[in-house]
C-alpha cells in the first residue's frame, strides 16, 4: 500500500517529465525556412483559434454542467456527492490541458519534420513520432496524476456503504468525456467540413492539385488534421483511459462496501476468488491495482518509445511495430509482477492481459481490413472496373464483415477475464488494453503530424527527394491511424462493458441502502428490451447527424471557396492572398454549431429513458447502444479506410492508376468513406463511453426520481 | 369453444374459395396478342424453372432437417415430439404450395394487366390486384388451415406438463422459414444478379434501353420480380404470420401447464389478468383467440379487396389505401367482438389494435422516407449536383435516420401491449399487425404484376397511351411494395419479440421439468452480454454475405450477356434470337447456390452459440439480432427506396431531368441501392425469424446437452 502511493504519482510525474523533455527536444529542432514557418505557424494558429473558440462554448457547459451536480447533490434522497461537481471540473480541465499541450506540439512538430527529413528519414521520424509521445505522455500522465490526487482528497472509501470516493471518480470521467465530446465531435466534423470543402471546390472544380496554397481552405484542411486526429483523439483515449482505471477502482471499492454492509448482493461476480473476509488493506491493494497497472504502463511506453527515437533504421514501420511490441512485452512483464506483488495471486493479471491481447487483435484486423497491401481493399479497387457503384457496394461489404473479428476478441476477452476474475477482471482486461497507450497514442498522433509535413513540403516546394521522403512517413501514418481507430473503437467498447457492470452493482447498493429490491435486468422484462432497441437505434441516428452535420459545414466552406477564388482572383492571378483565416473560423463555428444536437442526445437520452423506462430500461439501453455503436463504428471506420486505399492502390499505379476511370471511381468510395471514418465512425465512441458514465454518475438521481 | 372450432376452418376455406374464384376470374381475362402471350409464358416459364431447382434442393433440405428432427425426438432427455418432423413437413408444403400458387397468378396476370389496362386504367388496376390478392388469399388460408389442423392433431395441449401441442406447432414455422429462407434469400439474390446484369451490359455498355427484348438477360430480370417480390415477399410474410399465431397459442398454453403444474414461474407475466384457476374451456378460448382474429382478418380483407377490384375510379394509389383502411377498421370491429365473446374482456384487444397501429405507422413512415414526393429522397435527389458521393452519404442518412419511428413504434406497441396482457399481449400484437395481410400482401404483390405489365406493353410495343397506363400503375407499385417492405420488417421484429418472449418461458418450464433452475437472464451475465453481442453482429455479416452474393451472380450475368451478344450478333443483326433460358438459369443455380453460406449461418448459429455459451447466452444471441436486425434492414430497404426514388424524381422532370449529370449521379445511388433494398435488407427479416424459431425448436435438445 505505501508502495502504491508513492509509485502511481512517481509514473505520472515520470511521464510529465518525459514530456516536457520530448517538447523541448522537438523545439530544438531547426522550423526549416521562412516559407515553412509561415506555413506551419498558419496551421498552428488556425488549430489554436479552434480551441479557443472550443473553450468559450466548453467554458459555458462545463461551468453549468458543475452548477448542476452540484445541486444535484443537495436533492433530498439524491445521494449524489458535492464532490462530484469538483471531480468533473478538474476531468474537463486535464484532459482539455493534455489535449492542448499535444496540438501544440503537433502544430509545432510539422514544418520540423519536413524539415529533419531533408537530412535523413529516422530524423524525421523521431521528431514526428516524439511529438505523438508528447500527446501520449500527458494524456496517461495528467490521467493517473488526476485520479490518484481525487482519490487521496476523498480517501473515505472504505467506512460508507455509500461508495462516495469510487462515485466521485466517475465525475472526472464525466469531465473527461465533456472534453472528448466537443474535441471528437466537434473536431471530426470540423477536419471532414473542411477536407471535403476544399477537395470539392480546389481538385474538383478549378482542377489545382490538393493542399495548393491558392486554395483558401488549405490551411483550414491541414488544421482539421490535428484538430481531428491529434485532440480528438487524444481526448478520445484519454476518456477510455481513466474510466477504464475508474471503472476497476470503483467495482474494488464496491467488494469493500460489501464486506462492511454484509450486502446481499451475489460477490463472487465482482471477485470470485476473494477470501471470505478481506481486510482494508487487501481492498486497497485491489483499489490500487489499475493505478500500478498504469505506471507500469507508462515506464514500458517510455522504453517503447526511446527504441523509435533512437532508432536508425529505414524500416518506419518496422520501429514503430516494434515500440509497441516492447511496450506490450514489459507491460506485461511489470504488471505481472505488480500484480502478484499487490494481490497474491495471478488471475487478475491474465485477465489484464486478455485485454491487452485484444486490442492487439483488433488493430491487427483493422489492419487488415483497411491496407493497400491485403485483399479487401483491393478487391474494393477491382470492382472499380464497374465502375463507382460496385466501389460503393463493396466497400459497405467490406466495413460489415470487418466486424466479426474484433467482436469475438472483445467477447473472448470478457469472457476470459469474467472466469478468472469477475467483473473486476472485465474492468482490468480494459486497463490491459489501455495499458500502453502511452505508445500507442503516439503512433496514431504521429500520423497527422506526418501528414503535415507532407503538406508543408508541398506547398513550400521542397523538392521530389523530401517529398518522396515525407510520402513515405505519411503512408505509414495512414495505417498506424487506421489500426489507432480500431484500438480506439475496441477499447471504447470494453471500457464502456466495464461502466456497465459498474452501473448495475452500483444501482443495487443504491437501492440496498434505501431498503428497495434490488434491480433485476431481466431479458424477459420488455422494459429492459426497450431499453436494449431504443439503445441500438441510437448510434444510427448519431452516425446520420453527425454525417449531415458534415455535409452542411463542408458546403458553407464551399460557398466561402468560390466566393474567395472570385473576389481575390486567386486562380489566374498571384496578387492576392486568400484569407485563410476566413475559412478557419468557418470551419469552427460550424462545427461547434452542428455538434449541439448530437450532443445533447447523447447527454439527455440516457437520463430521459431512465425516468421514462426506469433504471431497467436504462440498463438495456446502454447494452444496446454499446453493441450496436461498436460494431456500427468498426463498419463506418472500416469501410471509410478500405475506401481510402482502395484509392491509393490505384494511385500507386495498379488497375490504370492516377487519373483512369478505375481511379475516378475510388475517389467517389473515398469521398463517401470520409465522414464515415472521420466523422461518424469515431464519434460513436465518445457516444458509448458518455451515456455509460452520464448513467453512472447520474443514476442516484435517477433512483431518487423512480422511488 | 365450439364456435371458434367452426369459425376458423370455415375462415381458412372461404379465403382459399375466394382466391379460386379470383384465380378464374383473372385467367378468363385476354392474354393479348401473340407477341405479349409469349413474353409472358416466356417469364412464367422462367418463374417455374426457378421454383423447380429451388425445390430440388428444398426436398434434400427439408427431408434431412425432418430426418434430423425425427431423430432428435428420440435423443434421450431432450423431450422434442416426433410430431416437430411432421409440423416440419407440412409447414414448407404449405407455404411452398401458397408461393407456388401466388407466383402462377402473377406471372399469368402480367400480360392480362397490359391488355385490360388497353380498355381501361381501373381494368388493369383490378387484374393486377386480383392476383396480388389470390397470393394474400392463399398464405392466409393456407396459414389458419395448416395451424387448425395440426392442432386438431395434437390435441393434448392440457394435460401435459410439456407442452407437446405447441411445441410441435413451432415446427409448423420451422417449415415456413426454410421456404422462406429459399424465396426471400435466393430470390433476393436472383432478382438483383439479374437486374444488375441485366442492365450493367444492357443499358450502360450497350447502349440498348431497359426491357430491350434483345437483351438476354430481360426475362431473368423480369422473372426475378416475381421471385423476389412476389414468392420471396409471400413466404417472408407466411412465415410471420404463422410464427404470430404459433407464438400466441403457445403463450396461451403455458398458462394452462402453469396451473396445472402448480410451476413457480411468474404468471402475470404471461397474462396479467388471469383469473385465479382458469377452467379449461378458459385455456382454450386464449389459445384460439389467435385463430379466431386472424379468421376474422379473411374475412375483413375479402372485404377490402372487392373494394379495388370493382372500384371504378381513377386515383389508384387512393383505392389501395382505402381498401387497406377499410379492411383495417373491420378487423378492429371483428376483432373486439371476438376477443370480448371468447375472453370476456377487451384488454387482449387492445394489444392486438396496438400492433395493428404500430403496422401502420411504420407503414407510412415507410412511405415519407422513401416517396420521391417528400423531403428525404428529393434531398438525395438535391445532393446530386455535387456528384454520386454526395448522393450516397445522403442516402445513408436517410436510412439511418429513417430507423426512429419504426423502432419507436415497435416499443410502444409491445409495452402497451405488455402492460394490458403480458406476453399474451405481446404475441396478440403481430396477430394484429398481422391480421389484415389478406389484403396487405395484395397491395405488395400487385407490385411486381404491374411492373411486369409495365415491361411487356414495353417489350410488345403496345403504344403510348397503354405504356403511360401501366406506368401509372408501376409508380403506384413502387410505393406500395416500398411500404409492404417496411412492414414486412416491423412485422418480423414484433413476431420475434413474441418468439424470444416464448423462448424463455418455454426454457423455464423445460428447465423445471427437469428439476433444474429456472434460466436466468440477467444482463450482468456476460455470457448472456456475450450472446447479445454476437447477435448484434450476425446482421451485419449476413447483410455483407447476401451483398456479395449479388455481385457474385451478377459478374456471371454479365459473363453471358457479353457472350451471348457476340456470339449470336445480337445488337447489330435480328437473325438470332437471345437464348432467354441461360440466363435464367445462370441465375438460378448461381443464386442457390449463393445463399448456402448465408443460411448455414442462419441455422447454425443459434445451435452453436446454445451449446457454447448456453441457452443463456443464445437468449442474448435472438434479443441482438433481432434489435440490429430490424434497424439495419430498415436503413437498408429505406436507404435503398429513397436512392431509387431521387432517381425518379430527377427523370419526371426535375433538376435537369433523364440524362443529366445530377441524373447519373442519382443512377449510382440506385445502384447502389438495389442490393440493398432487395436482397440484403428484406433476407434480414428472414434471419432474425428463422434463428428465432431454430431455437425454440431445438430448445430441448440445448437443454439436454447442457445439463
Amino acid at each position: 500500500m505505501e508502495l502504491s502511493n508513492i509509485l502511481v504519482p512517481i509514473g505520472g510525474i515520470v511521464a510529465l517529465l518525459f514530456a516536457t523533455f520530448l517538447f523541448l527536444n522537438v523545439k530544438r529542432q531547426s522550423p526549416g525556412n521562412k516559407k515553412m514557418q509561415e506555413l506551419s505557424s498558419g496551421i498552428r494558429e488556425g488549430a489554436m483559434a479552434f480551441l479557443i473558440s472550443e473553450y468559450k462554448v466548453l467554458i459555458v457547459f462545463v461551468v453549468v454542467v458543475a452548477a448542476l451536480l452540484f445541486i444535484a447533490s443537495y436533492i433530498p434522497g439524491s445521494s449524489m456527492h458535492w464532490g462530484l461537481s469538483l471531480a468533473f471540473i478538474a476531468g474537463a480541465i486535464f484532459s482539455a490541458v493534455s489535449g492542448n499541450i499535444g496540438m501544440r506540439m503537433a502544430t509545432m512538430a510539422n514544418a520540423r519534420t519536413a524539415e529533419g527529413t531533408k537530412k535523413h528519414l529516422s530524423k524525421g521520424l523521431s521528431i514526428a513520432f516524439s511529438s505523438g509521445a508528447v500527446m501520449g505522455m500527458c494524456v496517461v500522465g495528467l490521467g493517473v496524476l488526476g485520479i490518484f490526487s481525487l482519490f487521496t482528497l476523498f480517501h473515505n472509501y472504505i467506512d460508507l456503504g455509500s461508495i462516495i470516493s469510487t462515485n466521485i471518480l466517475f465525475g472526472f470521467g464525466f469531465g473527461a468525456s465533456s472534453i472528448a465530446l466537443f474535441a471528437r465531435v466537434g473536431g471530426g466534423i470540423y477536419t471532414k467540413s473542411a477536407d471535403v470543402g476544399a477537395d470539392l471546390v480546389g481538385k474538383v472544380e478549378a482542377g489545382i492539385p490538393e493542399d495548393d496554397p491558392r486554395n483558401p481552405a488549405v490551411i483550414a484542411d491541414q488544421v482539421g488534421d490535428n484538430v481531428g486526429d491529434v485532440a480528438g483523439m487524444g481526448a478520445d483515449l484519454f476518456e477510455s483511459y481513466v474510466d477504464s482505471i475508474i471503472a476497476t477502482m470503483a467495482l474494488a471499492a464496491i467488494i469493500g462496501t460489501f464486506f462492511i454492509t454484509t450486502s446481499s448482493i451475489d460477490k463472487n461476480i465482482i471477485i470470485p476468488w476473494l477470501l471470505e473476509s478481506p481486510t482494508q488493506s487487501d481492498i486497497l491493494n485491489y483499489v490500487m491495482l489499475p493505478l500500478i497497472v498504469a505506471a507500469m504502463g507508462i515506464l514500458s511506453a517510455i522504453i517503447g518509445t526511446l527504441v523509435v527515437i533512437f532508432g536508425k533504421g529505414k524500416n518506419i514501420y518496422g520501429a514503430l511495430r516494434n515500440s509497441l511490441f516492447i511496450a506490450t512485452i514489459l507491460t506485461a512483464a511489470f504488471g505481472g509482477v505488480a500484480t502478484w506483488y499487490l494481490i497474491g495471486r495471478l488471475e487478475p493479471f491474465y485477465a489484464m492481459l486478455a485485454g491487452l491481447i485484444g486490442g492487439i487483435i483488433i488493430g491487427l484486423s483493422t489492419e487488415y481490413f483497411t491496407s493497400e497491401k491485403r485483399k479487401p481493399a483491393q478487391g474494393i479497387a477491382e470492382a472499380s472496373k464497374t465502375g463507382p457503384a460496385t466501389v460503393i457496394i463493396q466497400g459497405l461489404q467490406v466495413g460489415m464483415i470487418s466486424t466479426i473479428i474484433p467482436i469475438i476478441a472483445v467477447v473472448a476477452a470478457m469472457i476470459f477475464a469474467f472466469e478468472l476474475s469477475g467483473f473486476y477482471g472485465v474492468a482490468l482486461s480494459a486497463v490491459g488494453m489501455l495499458s500502453i497507450l502511452g505508445v500507442s497514442l503516439a503512433t496514431d498522433c504521429y500520423g497527422p503530424v506526418a501528414d503535415n509535413a507532407q503538406g508543408i513540403s508541398e506547398m513550400a516546394g521542397m523538392g521530389r527527394e523530401v517529398r518522396e521522403r515525407t510520402e513515405q512517413l505519411d503512408a505509414v501514418g495512414n495505417t498506424t491511424a487506421a489500426m489507432g481507430k480500431g484500438f480506439a473503437i475496441g477499447s471504447a467498447a470494453i471500457t464502456s462493458l466495464a461502466l456497465i457492470f459498474t452501473y448495475m452493482l452500483t444501482a443495487n447498493i443504491l437501492l440496498e441502502n434505501q431498503g428497495q429490491p434490488p434491480l433485476i435486468l431481466e431479458l424477459s422484462d420488455p422494459y429492459l428490451v426497450s431499453g436494449i432497441f431504443i439503445g441500438a437505434m441510437l448510434p444510427f441516428v448519431f452516425a446520420a447527424l453527425t454525417m449531415g452535420a458534415v455535409g452542411k459545414a463542408a458546403y458553407a466552406m464551399v460557398e466561402e471557396v468560390r466566393y474567395q477564388f472570385k473576389k481575390f482572383d486567386l486562380l489566374k492571378s498571384d496578387k492576392n492572398k486568400p484569407d485563410y483565416e476566413r475559412c478557419v473560423k468557418i470551419s469552427t463555428n460550424r462545427a461547434l454549431k452542428a455538434m449541439i444536437i448530437p450532443s445533447l442526445m447523447a447527454v439527455v437520452s440516457p437520463i430521459v429513458v431512465g425516468i421514462v423506462l426506469k433504471p431497467t430500461g436504462l440498463g438495456g439501453l446502454l447494452i444496446g447502444s454499446i453493441s450496436t455503436g461498436f460494431l456500427l463504428a468498426i463498419f463506418l471506420a472500416n469501410s471509410g479506410g478500405a475506401w481510402d486505399n482502395a484509392k491509393k492502390y490505384i494511385e500507386s499505379g495498379n488497375l490504370g492508376g492516377k487519373g483512369s476511370n478505375a481511379h475516378k471511381a475510388t475517389i467517389i468510395g473515398d469521398t463517401v468513406g470520409d465522414p464515415c471514418k472521420d466523422t461518424s465512425g469515431p464519434s460513436l465512441n465518445i457516444l458509448i463511453k458518455l451515456m455509460s458514465i452520464v448513467s453512472l454518475v447520474f443514476l442516484p438521481l435517477i433512483i431518487a426520481l423512480n422511488i
